[in-house]
């Protein structure tokens, strides 16, 4: 929408998919708020429960809810889940349609390049010979496309980001700033002291969907690809090594890496700061906890922490004990000096030497 | 100053704020060096008591002095701070005054951007409409300055920075290399098996006096603003989330990263690696130690270790009872073998069975 | 070699040094494969004992085998190590040769700039004034080098570089895209509860044969250099701070760092998201296991683990007994109350008190 026109309450209601409840669709909306911030003209919603004060003292013209909450002090539409809601929201009211601004003159473009309909190429664009973009896509300032690399429909490359040779980006892809595909994946041969360069003749394919956060490295592979595949998002600063296959709707967050050759399921998580070791598997659903270690395989559908990881259940309940440990050795010591005092007196009574604890405890006899 | 051409030692005591000892004043100095390499004409300075002999066998001509240490041998300007007053030397030294160097015609300058005066715009920079650009800032080649967003007087843009639209810099405020500022919250919504994005509507605010490393990513917030207040000094690839706040003088180390919402106050020093997770709060003068991971508020002046962090004196007694963890498990064995035998004494005096360290302890019949 | 045209097994022999055995060297080979990937055509390897059986079944037309090996099924090459003999053939069958295209005319190369024999220097390329590059050095859009840098021959520096002034880039080194060299050390002096900015007036230098991966920063001394010696290779993300000294041939992985001044020896190896804290020394041949933080001196040739970093058996000890804390914890509560048990009966003996375990167990008297 452009910025102060308004959208319909009915319109709303549509593109939610949710239920307007009475006859209020005609109320114009202006933008979202927070049930606190909103004021007349605005739409907010309940993300949960705890906010259900907040959305009696709101004063917003229309709010969305979850179908079972009872309300009818202002107009609703009624969502199965309002959290997904609100992202729809702001995409509802602050997206601006895409405009072509088309091959800037002071963007380079090499030979056979083939561009699709209606993109956006910014000046100081480098893309080298073969390369493949499709419809609608924009380029920003400062990004280099490698020959022969292909990047899908709908897909924004914003500043500064490099794209070397024979990589594939799916659709509706977003690379943030200062990310890089496709450098040199991290292979050398020790001989003789020293290391020498395996060449990095293998590709990425990123799949459709994919979100690569800024300043993130995702290399290309020795021989065949590093892949990325659909709806993963990564935040910044993610390592992705040589090799390393992601699977689909995993979400990975700033700062973590994976090492080369490792197998990533699908739906899988993993928090920031978090590592896994190379040439391991881990399976679909499996959560990595902040700051992890993973050095073996995880199977699908664990959750785990520490270094090295464990299930989180035990880490949880060793670290537990680990903050006791000072208490634990004081107490070791005290039963240490109580079995002493009691070998003493069960040694008096049959005639020890009064150095029990010294005895070798293999050879009863004293 | 211009090199080779030296600063009486007058000059520079008044600079220093310090006191002049003696009558030395017109002695002119060619530049500052350490105790050890300094020749005839060179000035040092004394950074702790450790180096006394070395300040008993420098050659400089006149040395920078702690007020209380006795020493005549050469001429002296006496200050309370002797680290800060090496600071200042060597600005005084070897800061170049700034010459503007104006905008480059290979700059590109879009529509309404409004520029200072005395700036210095190298080719290779673009700068989107509506920015705007303070007096004497210097913006290097390669980078990018969005929609909108202001570079406050003095600042210093280094080569490949991305600022993204929205975003407001303060004055003197210095970004080095690869830093992106401004790219999307990494935020999502989870909805039927797939994550939807959250659009990242809001920008990121940083004050004046702060210093941004090389790499380092600061997302900008989802609504409202990612804040990073006057004076903060954050090093290379350091990760600061969307809506994250953080105060004024922190010192934040390379590779640190505070996940989104988090609150950070003043005064607050990260070592390196250190994660602090999403939606807490750490108080004023906080340390937080290397390699840490802040799982929950820490209050005001504590010290935090580990992961998850505890208060730094007690990760610390931990850690030494942890590297003695196999001598107390054995220990724990040696202790268990002598009750066992104690059990069998006394199991036999009172008829036990021999199998006293199965019996449950908590019924003590035989 | 140019696609499709093949080369002999006899010239394949002579550039990996190995002996060819029979008479089998007019064979045209088409390109490398692994055992089981291979078809007609191809050479392939034995990259360990555990392929032999791959090996017995390949259909590659030639193969590279270690010395000891009994095999003659098909021609062989024998070398002393296969791995090397791979990155040898791949280099063998992809390289291409170099082609100078030049000083392109939309790089901006500054006054006195030395340009060395046969370079590329690709269009959006800023090399400041004073700089030097040498023979066949090529240099991709979007890098930054500035004042009185040099490179040294045949090196490749990828898109969107960074390397500040006053850096001294050794021969054959490769740097990856978004690689900052020679930002800013970070040195703060705090005074009156400001963090004011030590002058960063030192360089870096990098020796022949380096690597340095995407997105790593090197930052520049505050006086003298950062060091980092010929044939060391370091991934992507990694910070390398102020003063840093690194030796020859080490490998650092992924999102590791070095804070200040530290010394850091030859064939050092730091495994992923390691860290190593300023101002110490690690020795020769260490190796640094991943997410370790190194917090003190390491001699050479050990292996630390664990954060604070131990030497690596102890920490696998002492990681083995942190998993069965809980158990640990559980086993010392069992033997209280067994000793409370025998204090019982011994105390009834004695005439006790039935409190023995609150006893003080220095005071043996009830």
């Amino acid at each position: 929408m452009k910025p102060g026109t308004g959208i319909t309450l009915r319109e709303i209601a549509e593109r939610l998919e949710g239920e307007l409840a009475g006859d209020h669709g005609n109320i114009v909306i202006s933008e979202p708020a927070s049930l606190r911030e909103a004021v007349p003209g605005n739409i907010s919603f309940l993300a949960h429960r705890r906010y259900l004060k907040d959305l009696q003292e709101t004063r917003a013209s229309a709010v969305v809810l979850p179908k079972g909450v009872s309300f009818d002090r202002l107009p609703s539409i009624r969502v199965d889940d309002p959290h997904f809601a609100f992202a729809q929201l702001l995409h509802l009211f602050y997206d601006l349609p895409y405009q072509s601004k088309g091959v800037d003159e002071r963007a380079i473009v090499g030979r056979g390049v083939q561009i699709g309909r209606d993109v956006t190429i910014y000046p100081y664009v480098y893309i080298e010979e073969g390369a493949s973009i499709g419809d609608q896509v924009m380029i920003y300032p400062g990004t280099f496309v490698g020959k022969g690399s292909l990047i899908g429909d709908h897909s924004i490359i914003y500043p500064n980001v490099t794209i070397r040779e024979g990589c594939r980006i799916g659709r509706r892809v977003i690379i943030h700033s200062g990310a890089v595909i496709g450098s040199d994946g991290f292979g050398f041969v020790p001989y003789k002291g020293e290391h020498h360069k395996i060449p990095q003749m293998g590709g990425v394919i990123i799949g459709d969907d994919v979100e690569i956060g800024a300043n993130t490295t995702i290399d290309r592979a020795t021989i065949g690809n590093t892949v990325i595949k659909r709806g993963t998002k990564i935040d910044n600063l993610v390592q992705i090594a040589h090799n390393v296959s992601v699977g689909e709707d995993c979400v990975f967050a700033a700062q973590s890496g994976i090492a080369g050759s490792t197998q990533i399921g699908s739906h899988v998580t993993m928090a920031g700061q978090a590592g896994v070791t190379g040439h391991i598997r881990i399976g679909d659903q499996v959560t990595v906890a902040g700051q992890a270690g993973v050095t073996k395989d995880v199977k699908e559908g664990q959750t785990v922490a520490g270094m090295p990881a464990l299930p989180h259940r035990e880490w949880l309940k060793a670290m537990a004990v680990f903050e006791d440990l000072p208490e634990l050795k004081k107490k070791l010591s005290e039963l240490g000096n109580r079995i002493e005092e009691i070998e003493r007196i069960v040694g008096d009574k049959k005639g020890g030497d009064g150095y029990g604890h010294k005895r070798d405890s293999k050879d009863p006899s004293p």
